[in-house]
């Protein structure tokens, strides 16, 4: 049904990547033999989108522990989970799977067991989600999403993408705006063109008609996914979710995120504690910008006030408290 | 004191502009010998900002009219205008400009005297404009604008930047974030090239960052130029201008608007009333996109309500009455 390629997988004992960085030009897989090559892939963007990195992380911990000694394990598995965890510091995901496969696995099976767990149960938690945020699409109507989210980010049908994908496949209509996102255009490049591949009716436009069109009545629905959800309900994603956020409080539309528990991070107490990644300016600048300094920040905070609701695996939860309580009854 | 090339002059009888679209790589004029040279240029942005494309046609209508005889004159001269009316919707500067030499000139030196008296008239305005925002842009201020309605888009000091210049001329410190200004650009490529070259110190963030910045309190007022004010106060500007005002409503920041009498229109009702160019979808999809639909408004109306206030070259006005008598009383 979906026709966009693994974005990652295990072959030969050795963690395959799509190359998100050549897309839509070029569909091109790179096998990662190291751990440094799996943290430069992860560093620069090869393999992106939160879950997809923990995912890579965990295949990526397990492969690099191969042919390590017994009496070695523990000291060398410490220094590589370390090693991994600096290669981008703001998905809670990447941290969340390294610690998984440190506390649970003492063997390289294991460990690669483990990695093979955790991107098992991401498929069952994309399609929950799909399932619990299906009734938000409804027949006819417009939903804006913002960065990619969907498949390539994630197993199969993606997080924000997977209420989309669900309805497509039952044939409910609907239009999808796509935000190219802004500097490395993961909207324009990722998400349009997945969505697109699947028969999905989209459009793309730049980051900054999201309000016109919303002024226009043009958008029904807002969902976007996140990077890391803290402990009150702050939503750690995308820089220019926070600006999405804002244009749905003011113009009275739902704004929705797609939050697997892998992303929940209750020991961080709210948004303002989390580490915000600060990227090369030389994205912005990339192209025909004057020769000026920029600013480059990756992510940025939007305060649960202005999150309508998550949808999680386990349900829709509409603050905090709720969305606290699914994660900690299903753990 | 400022060191950017004049946008647009008037030599031997021949309109002369630099060519915006090729900056900030390649300094180049272009000499407009005919009257389709000049649409062509208003039309793909080789001469853009509000009060440019004014002047440029302006002395392009005088132009076209120098070999034509008495006879004929009345009537050319109402074609060639309507013909130059349909070079670009939006901005009301190109209808102002033309119908003023329609109405007030019948020789062809004529025509010239009034567009260098429009020219003319439009260096004084952005002075008197500067001097009426100076107060706005207090030592060590944190000032965001949006597109370009700068130096490039206007004689000398420009308008939403005329206080900046202002400011940095009598040695008041203070720092621009200069939004890129998605799909051409004409933040990165002209304003923060401008607003360096004259020695202010520029940061440039992509359009979808400024929300982020608010919330970290690093941005202390926006003042934006306009392609049109109607009559109650609605702003038609480039497209973003929405996402800002509903940003600075929602931080409560102040929110100004540049507003030369030549762009206020009050024979049109509302921002509602008004054509909004819609633009080649290829200019949102050039570069790395996926091959979909894309949307590309080149303006958005920004409701009077989220106005702070405009900055005319008669005063500020804080809202659309004290406008329309700051406009009526000095006409």
């Amino acid at each position: 049904m979906i026709s966009i390629p693994d974005t990652l997988s295990w072959e030969d004992e050795t963690l395959v990547i799509l190359d998100q960085r050549k897309l839509p030009g070029t569909v091109e897989f790179l096998k990662l033999h190291t751990l440094e090559d799996a943290w430069h892939a992860i560093n620069t963007l090869a393999v992106r989108g939160a879950p997809a990195i923990g995912i890579a992380a965990a295949y990526a911990l397990a492969q690099s522990m191969r042919h390590v000694e017994t009496d070695r394990f523990r000291e060398t598995i410490a220094q590589n989970a370390g090693y991994l965890k600096t290669a981008r510091p703001t998905a809670v995901n990447l941290f969340w799977a390294i610690d998984r496969l440190v506390t649970r696995a003492g063997t390289y099976e294991a460990l690669v067991e483990e990695a093979r767990a955790i991107h098992k149960e991401d498929e069952a938690i994309c399609l929950a989600i799909g399932k619990h945020g299906a009734p938000l699409v409804t027949p006819g109507s417009n939903i804006l999403t913002h960065c990619n989210a969907g498949s390539l980010a994630v197993s199969r049908v993606g997080t924000a993408t997977a209420p989309l994908y669900h309805q497509h496949a039952r044939d409910v209509g609907f239009h999808v705006y796509v935000d190219e996102t802004r500097p490395l255009m993961q909207g324009a490049r990722l998400t349009a063109w997945e969505l697109d591949r699947a028969g999905i009716d989209v459009t793309l436009i730049c980051d900054n008609m999201a309000a016109s069109l919303m002024d226009q009545g043009k958008v029904d629905l807002v969902i976007v996914g996140t990077d890391r959800v803290t402990a009150n309900g702050d939503v750690v994603n995308k820089i220019g979710t926070l600006n999405l956020a804002v244009l749905c409080h003011h113009f009275e539309i739902p704004f929705y995120v797609a939050c697997p528990s892998s992303t929940f991070d209750p020991l961080t107490a709210s948004g303002s504690d989390v580490d915000i990644e600060s990227r090369n300016p030389d994205e912005v600048l990339a192209g025909h910008a004057a020769d000026v300094r920029a600013h480059n920040p990756a992510f940025d905070v939007t305060p649960h006030n202005l999150v309508t609701g998550f949808i999680a695996e386990f349900g829709l939860a509409h603050d905090s408290s709720e969305l606290s309580e699914l994660m900690s009854n299903r753990r």
